[in-house]
């Protein structure tokens, strides 16, 4: 048996997210299908993490076993003939030996795009929030550096099983390491690393930079949020179509896919 | 009677180009269904020239005029808010005197956009064509380089009545002001920028360069193309959905649009 690794670049315009739902479009099962095509046999294929519905990735990383050695640049080349326009396997290759791509992952980045522009742009429509009136991006990005560190990051997202059985370590605490606001002409992007993310806690994050760059959150609301015992209600949701997975990290002596 | 100069954006994707075709979708005409909604009459909007089914615009101008005066940021607005999310109107101000759409215009720049990678890009696939070999830039920049000046340019396309009544001057010729290969990253740009454009002439052209670009044209290719007399067959096309008005310019003061 052999385990591949693969980096994935999707278009979640059409789907439920990533993880296989029944009746309903995912990445995940599109992939499966193809793989039952060429290798034969159901095969799963694990993802560094679920993304949700309409939620874009150009750097998943996910993995799958197969039972035959086989010609990897061959098997790429097959998956992409047969999958979708909206999804590739950009990489293919033999995973390291231990290797999972949702327990070996050591960070997450992911990249929320905002158009910042009094007119909507059509060519952008997919993939970038339409934001009309002037965002402060120098008050989003002071905002930003409050979220890096370890929090409970509760006002942001959910996890399955809130509390630990004695309570004292919440199962919504994060590392987040890096959180930054960059713009260029009319584009402005949030770009977040951290262990692992919760349950929306990327969009709920990028609705409340938003809602402090227009002054309607006030400058130490990412603080005041942090702070918050009671956790609901959270703040906040923004569209999905903005949110993309942008890489995943596996420490590989600070390997990141993609590199 | 007051005239009124828009720029406009469109995603090309789902329309038969610009043009209003009885039966077919067309940005001209959903943009006129706006204005009939909007102004309560029938009105007639003149774009600089046809873009192909398929073509996208971030830089089409257009104009048309209506009876009473108008509040124009309101009218803007309005006809965004109506209009189909794949089309926009980015800017619309008073036409200078005399002012023609089409007529007007003494230039047009054109952008086709290659995703130049072994593998398919989900995200760009709307927007760019995917070459999966290598393109040898240098040759596809010096080829582009033999298209500037005013040239016959029948071998790139097709113009209504193609010979002048007394055969003197041809109505394929055409003058191009600037034609340029750049690349960044994985993405190859061809930008010209012609008086106008005969029909399928920017994806002719670009089809040539890269047939240079893959080795399977000579590097004279152009220039033999620019002297052959018998302009038929013509060179192949490549898909509409990699090519992209950028913007016309109007000449007043070196005045481009957009700025």
């Amino acid at each position: 048996m052999s385990r591949l690794r693969c980096l994935v670049e999707y278009d979640g315009t059409g789907y439920e997210g990533w993880q296989v739902q029944l009746g309903r479009p995912t990445i995940q099962e599109e992939i499966e299908h193809v793989l039952k095509q060429i290798t034969g046999e159901a095969t799963r294929i694990h993802g560094s993490g679920r993304t949700d519905s309409g939620v874009h990735a150009v750097g998943q990383v996910a993995h799958f076993d197969i039972e035959r050695h086989v010609d990897v640049p061959l098997v790429q080349r097959s998956i992409n003939a047969i999958l979708p326009a909206a999804i590739a396997i950009r990489q293919l290759e033999h995973a390291p030996p231990g290797f999972h791509a949702r327990y070996s992952a050591h960070r997450r980045t992911y990249e929320y795009t905002i158009l910042n522009s009094p007119v909507r742009a059509p060519l952008r429509r997919r993939y970038a929030l339409h934001v009309g009136h002037p965002l402060d991006v120098v008050a989003m990005t002071e905002a930003a550096r409050s979220l890096v560190g370890t929090h409970d990051f509760g006002s942001f997202g959910a996890a399955p099983g809130e509390a630990s059985p004695d309570g004292t370590v919440r199962a919504t605490v994060r590392e987040l390491f890096d959180a930054r606001v960059t713009f260029s002409g009319t584009e402005v992007k949030i770009k977040v690393t951290a262990n692992a993310f919760l349950t929306h806690m990327m969009r709920r994050i990028a609705a409340l930079l938003i809602d402090i760059g227009s002054g309607k959150a006030e400058h130490d609301a990412v603080k005041q949020a942090l702070l918050k015992k009671d956790d609901r209600p959270r703040s906040r949701l923004v569209p999905a179509h903005g949110l993309c997975l942008m890489a995943v990290d596996y420490g590989e002596a600070g390997r990141k896919i993609p590199l």
